[in-house]
């Protein structure tokens, strides 16, 4: 992926430095290092620089700064751990890159209402430590430690999305900063309302193309009584996913269930030092009372056994269950570990769980005769899967092989009444493919991001194409 | 409450209903009968008749229309079961009503992926019929036998919220004609995408104020192996609320519980000829395999013991089920009922579930004065309940007083963090209380209808005020 051309890129109007060093004294950045940092993102986007890096404290500073960077018509792009899978953060316009990793304080823990506000820069796994003494937990795990306003921003969801839902169904409201400096609460902290449009689900997934998301109150879980991890390969492909359906209709609330391929399983093994089966494997984790949990376990280990399935490794002590998850934990980067010095291009499609087994397996033929690495993992139970491409940085071939694969699987997965993106968001890299999937669609999205940020300054170039601000 | 000004209205323009005979044939109706039904809603709001009525049989239909009454600058109301509780679909500024309840196919059902695709016009318990076969069923049930357009407008919800959610969870895209005649399917039917902004959720929950909603696709469920319902009267209304807090903490998976105070109790068993304590009672409905609905009642039974509750009646047949819950299901009309010739004026608070019981004790204390008969019931588990003030037509000082009552509940609701509705949507009863709710959200709102509708015709007057369409 080349970066756009930075043609489009105006200078900073002068004295606008000046006024950005008054508002945010030495938390503004204008180092090489710490723009290539905010630049860059996990994946094979080309870094893009932005003029200036702050580094905001306060909901009120993020208005100050919407109101300077709109008067003097400079893009704004908010920031929080820069996964970035699709190029989400990269400033190709240009601007100041608002990172948002320092407001990182737990606003208020309602232990009766199962809920919690905290301030955009939150990581999850910070998050999840301050709650356990209250016995809750938060269930959304895309696996980086992104910050909730990151994984808000992109409607993450991960491996528990199956049994708990997706950042839409965790958010109960936002605190949001919008194009025009107001500094909006989208909903009130009741469990459901049907006041107005629902500008909360509108802001998650944008991508900070509306707004800049600033706090989140979150709907929290009691941390289960019985937490049992189990682990099972499988024959064939066509097995393991059917196991899954079987469950899902039969009612089994399964927490997580993760797919590995076999060219998966191989890196891990090799990455990990671990000596599972190098067949098509199915990670599972059961939350529930112990009664519960048993009577599930059961369930799904009668299924597996007539879908082909081979013993079950299971273990519910949280040492053992870390240990039998490692696998799935460092799947992205036991695959980027296959080639020295390679880098991940990881693709993502999501389709109705019916046409799953037949999606992974033309896609498994497809990229047999590929040149590069690119193993299968997915989240199974939602119809969701990533293809990581193993490319060498170096060599712009096998990036354009990448390129060429992933557009064959995303038409695929169109085919099969599918996304061209179950959760990592449209970015930089899917925008041709958002048009494909939604049409006409399409132009109703433009048509709202035309009218809540009329100057194109709120991360331009993202989701939609860059055509640079209006002047 | 008074109709909005009649001078508001402008004659339909030369040819028009010309134009409308061409597009519907006998489905044009001006006849008073099928306009006044049309411009009715089954509580408190006074008519107002719309100048036509249409019945629309395609979505390529309602294009046309939409196409029409924008050359000629006329409103259009889309019109499902009519329920309209807060006068969604009265038409304010006349114009044609789009009646879509003879669009009333079941388009598919995919039994695998666990969802159907239907037209607006369906009922909820026509899908439900037809459902039964294939060992699955749609969850949500607001009372009414609602259409699923309907339904889907007004962010609708009901008795399973607390276990299954609401219409927003529920649906995983719509096809939406809009404004400017486009026909556009919100998403692909994959469980879960972060493909741009989420236009399914901005659709549901908008009143046709932005689109018009032709086809759902709905998320179903398999039938549950064991349904128990069980009956139980508690001392305090703190005993009951408590005892939910408490079961929702622990994790138990309640698939309905609902609140009726002492006087619903009454009135219902007034109405209905039972003999339950008439104090406050909650209704249970429990899912799942029979083991763990056991296990459900178990840990429920013995919360309620401790919270001060009584026996429960119970039972697993269905005939016995419908018997328990009909003090439930006709609780509308049991209220109603208290008083000959009265209507219903009903409202709809939804707080934080640990305010719920002081919301509902400082309700019922403000309630004591009143001279209209006011019965509580709700929704406890999501926090949410209604007030039905029963009042008589022909004393507008009593629809002033509910009036008076209602305000001061909303501003309860709001000061506990609540909201002014948590199902029945604004439509034209509760305007000021939005801003009251969201102020400037209010106005980002607005920037985005005038956006989609700039001619103001989908719907006009419905959530924000009535200023008539642009001409």
């Amino acid at each position: 992926m080349t970066a756009p051309a930075e043609a489009a890129r105006r200078p900073l109007p002068t004295g606008f430095v000046d006024d950005l060093r008054l508002l945010f004294g030495d938390r503004l950045q204008l180092g090489d290092a710490v723009r290539l940092q905010h630049g860059s993102s996990e994946t094979h986007f080309s870094p893009v620089l932005p003029d200036a890096v702050v580094f905001a404290h306060s909901t009120e500073e993020v208005v100050a700064l919407v109101k300077l960077c709109t008067a003097a018509k400079v893009p704004i792009i908010p920031y929080g751990a820069g996964t970035s899978i699709e190029g989400n953060t990269t400033p190709v316009g240009g601007g100041v890159t608002v990172d948002l990793s320092e407001m990182n304080a737990i606003v208020e823990v309602n232990v009766e209402d199962l809920d919690c506000t905290v301030q955009a820069g939150v990581r999850r796994e910070q998050l999840n430590e301050y709650l356990r003494d209250c016995g809750l937990f938060f269930p959304i795990d895309p696996g980086a430690n992104a910050t909730i306003g990151g994984m808000a921003s992109t409607r993450a969801s991960g491996t528990n999305a199956v049994r708990y839902g997706t950042m839409r169904d965790a958010i109960l409201r936002l605190r949001v900063v919008t194009p025009d400096g107001r500094d909006i609460w989208t909903s009130r902290r009741a469990r459901k309302s049907a006041a107005g449009y629902d500008l909360t689900r509108l802001m998650i997934g944008s991508e900070g193309t509306l707004g800049i998301i600033t706090e989140v109150t979150l709907r929290l879980h009691g941390i289960p009584e019985e937490i049992l991890s189990a682990v099972c390969s499988f024959e064939t492909l066509a097995g393991a996913v059917e196991t899954v359906v079987q469950a899902i209709q039969l009612g089994v609330p399964l927490a997580r269930v993760e797919i590995l391929d076999d060219v998966q399983m191989k890196a891990v093994n090799r990455w990990a030092k671990l000596d599972y089966p190098e067949l098509t494997t199915l990670f599972f984790e059961f939350h529930g009372s112990k009664r519960y949990v048993q009577e599930q376990v059961e369930a799904v280990g009668e299924l597996a056994r007539s879908n082909g399935g081979g013993a079950f490794r299971w273990s519910n002590l949280p040492e053992e269950r870390s240990k039998l998850w490692r696998a799935r934990h460092e799947a992205y980067y036991a695959a980027v570990g296959l080639r020295a010095g390679a880098v991940g291009w990881p693709t993502d499609v999501c389709v109705p769980i019916s046409r799953l087994a037949q999606c992974i397996n033309e896609t498994k033929k497809d990229l047999e005769d590929a040149s590069i690495p690119a193993p299968i993992l997915g989240h199974v139970g939602d119809g969701n899967f990533h293809v990581i491409f193993v490319i060498d940085p170096d060599r712009p071939e096998e990036a354009a092989e990448a390129e060429r694969l992933n557009g064959r699987l995303i038409e695929r997965a169109l085919a099969m009444d599918g996304t061209c993106t179950g959760e990592h968001g449209i970015g930089l890299g899917k925008q041709d493919w958002l048009l494909a999937e939604l049409g006409q669609s399409v132009s109703v999205m433009r048509c709202i991001k035309q009218a809540l940020d009329p100057l194109n300054l709120f991360n331009p170039g993202k989701i939609f194409p860059f055509e640079g601000p209006v002047i």
